[in-house]
């Protein structure tokens, strides 16, 4: 599939107000296909294809455009067809909507909106943001227990048309209690006259709705469900996670630590649509504790100012010994924030990971300290070269140790381990590396 | 649910030998939930528990473990039970196994395991790794077009139980060529008369067996399909690649894409699962280019020996410089790294890119460049703070706008972005700042 190969006709379509062809192309392609074509438009054009076709269709195409073009195609709407569109959207698309937009716009669309849908966008705007509520859809196939497989086909057969999925169909007690799960494979699977109670599964997997949306991610993966029920305290059923909106949430997740690995608060569109300033700002935030934390090296160098004035050969070497400090414990941090992250946590042991990344730092210090020595013999004699071989020895050990601990420690704290960023880990090894080479040297010397 | 609580319970019933209790464990617990409680006994007793029950509950069960621990268990088995596991064990997992598993070992066993089986085998290990063919199942449910909706569900009926998924079914003509899909959804809600070929979808969307895994990722995840059909260059169903694959790759490449710019090797395993030495190993082969990188700062550095001795206060600043650049270049290198990965890429303009970061560079310079200037006013007298503020704002920019170019040079080289590691980036903006900063200084002073 070219996409990008039907926009000049569309182009052409629109130049000629061809409303069958404009039609045609809403009707016959994708949605997702006709939402990357039409992502090449200005919003008005947008517009102008879009309304040749009926509503649902409108919004099935609308919900595949990302949210920065989401956002910039409903400005181009008046209240009222707003509103409509957003009475049709899945309640989850369009709470991830509302919540870009901006709160007094929101307030002033609900009136229009049908009291079922209103009170529905209400109670999903609630919950906390990247928590399993504010991320699950309501559009869920939910069915009793005392019916046969024959009627719950049937009634499936009804629900169909507006249920997300119709391959997990939940079964509700009391009160929308859910008491258990049977797929749409088992019920083609059954005898028609077996009763749902006798073929579901009772011990469901569910998540809370207050549970963040990590934990959704990790029992979906876990389990390769297709979705995921979420239930209220009293374990009912008040919606579910799709393996789609995981998907999505897994590459958000990844993209925000390495953003923060990177030193960058993470972005919430894609960089080439993010405003310069935003992302100057994204990046200065950081950059300017950075330098606060870089200054406290000439403090050090101040204090060592003796040792360095007599032998101005020090300096030399200064960039490279605490380079490699910064180097080994880029990896450690990083290691470690992967490890912490969604999968591996669980069976961690802060005092067993030190352990080990002393024993790994040694081995490497050794490896790169007879490196360091080696080379620095190109500019110094051997006794010198001494002091930079074994300082860069003891500041891979160092840096290894202080990268795997600084986010462990963060994650004790109940912080984002991941805003233990590379440049943060390296600052900090550059004024231990500095401690470390001067006070070889003072001893050496 | 809280799988470790059952720990307790299992290893008393193996103490016992309670093989009722046993085999109850294992029929009774999801598959995935028997998994985790078994991960935490020694390989000998996990087959003690699996032994008591049947040989396909063992396998849904022996799926749901990490690789490390399949091949930690396969080693308790003798070749004879080893086959009939990898007989009853889904296509695309049985491959990643045996791509693990020594390969003499594998053509030790193949004799033994049925014929259609092995050339199925046979078949997944011939494409090459990380390609689709190398990660779909061949366990695809397909129909021809010319029956109708009640037929196709009779014989889907039949089909279901040794398939992945039945909710896509795949339409195939002369020859296996995919020729259409249909959604058991569509078949539950289409008449019972109708005719496959008048319900289907014809503009299938495919991924060919040759492509990258990357290309699935981006495809299933634009469309939010369960499975994407694999077909080989005539366009016949070769395989399907299913969601929850998809899901853990998106992970893999999330954890590889971290490892690499962190500059370590992208481990196989989780951290803690790995060997000392294989970590070891995987960080020093970026060690050891890096340390021979920062060498050269000590040579820049002998170049300036002059004026760095006639103005020792220089040396006070120069590990605070370099970290700015350092910092600014690793910043850049992560936006344009994961813009560059999965999902960001198509409309992307190189010089655009530059120009971007060349004015968010100088923005962010010149205020750490005044904030540079002011911090340095601490230590030394006003015109020389001017010499450190300038040089820390072209820090800054040259750090910005090379932390842009290095991934989008290796991406243009076919080079994986990620390869920029942010060690290397301030690696080489430890470089370049150093021969700016001397500059800048011989010019003032």
């Amino acid at each position: 599939m070219y996409p990008q190969l039907l926009l000049p006709d569309l182009k052409e379509m629109l130049a000629e107000d061809d409303k069958a062809g404009l039609a045609e192309f809403c009707d016959v392609l994708y949605p997702p296909v006709a939402a990357e074509v039409l992502a090449g438009l200005p919003a008005e054009d947008v517009w102008r294809v879009l309304e040749n076709c009926s509503l649902s269709r409108q919004v099935e195409i609308f919900e595949f455009f990302d949210l920065a073009k989401q956002i910039e195609l409903v400005d181009k709407l008046d209240r009222k067809r707003l509103s409509r569109l957003i009475e049709e959207m899945s309640p989850d698309d369009r709470v991830d909507l509302l919540n870009r937009l901006d709160s007094d716009r929101v307030e002033n669309l609900l009136p229009l909106i049908a009291q079922a849908e209103r009170s529905d966008i209400r109670k999903l705007l609630s919950f906390p943001e990247h928590s399993a509520g504010a991320i699950m859809t309501t559009e869920y196939a939910s069915l009793p227990a005392d019916i046969s497989v024959r009627e719950a086909l049937e009634r499936l057969r009804k629900q169909a048309p507006n249920r997300e999925t119709i391959y997990y169909v939940y079964i509700l007690g009391d009160d929308r209690r859910l008491e258990g799960t049977v797929s749409l494979r088992e019920l083609i699977l059954a005898k028609p006259d077996a009763k749902l109670a006798d073929i579901m599964r009772r011990d469901v997997i569910s998540v809370r709705v207050d549970d963040d949306q990590e934990h959704v991610v990790q029992e979906l993966g876990q389990y390769d469900f297709l979705a995921i029920p979420v239930v209220d305290s009293q374990n009912r059923l008040v919606g579910i996670v799709t393996h789609d909106d995981v998907l999505d949430i897994v590459q958000e997740e990844a993209d925000e630590d390495a953003y923060r690995l990177g030193a960058v608060q993470p972005l919430e569109d894609s960089y080439l649509e993010t405003p310069l300033l935003t992302i100057a700002w994204k990046r200065g935030v950081w950059l300017v504790p950075l330098m606060f934390a870089a200054v406290v090296t000439a403090f050090v160098q101040l204090q060592y100012e003796g040792v360095a004035e007599e032998h101005l050969w020090l300096g030399l070497f200064v960039p490279m010994v605490i380079a490699c400090g910064g180097n080994a414990g880029s990896q450690s941090a990083t290691l470690l924030i992967r490890a912490l992250s969604l999968r591996q946590s669980g069976s961690f042991r802060g005092a067993g990971v030190i352990a080990r990344e002393l024993l790994v730092g040694f081995s490497l210090g050794i490896g790169l300290g007879l490196l360091g020595f080696l080379l620095t013999l190109l500019f110094v004699a051997p006794e010198h070269a001494m002091i930079v071989g074994s300082t860069v020895m003891l500041v891979v050990v160092m840096g290894a140790v202080m990268g795997a601990m600084l986010p462990i420690l963060f994650e004790r704290l109940g912080m984002d381990p991941a805003l233990m960023s590379n440049p943060l880990v390296a600052s900090l090894s550059d004024i231990l590396g500095l401690l470390i080479y001067y006070n070889v040297a003072v001893l050496v010397l």
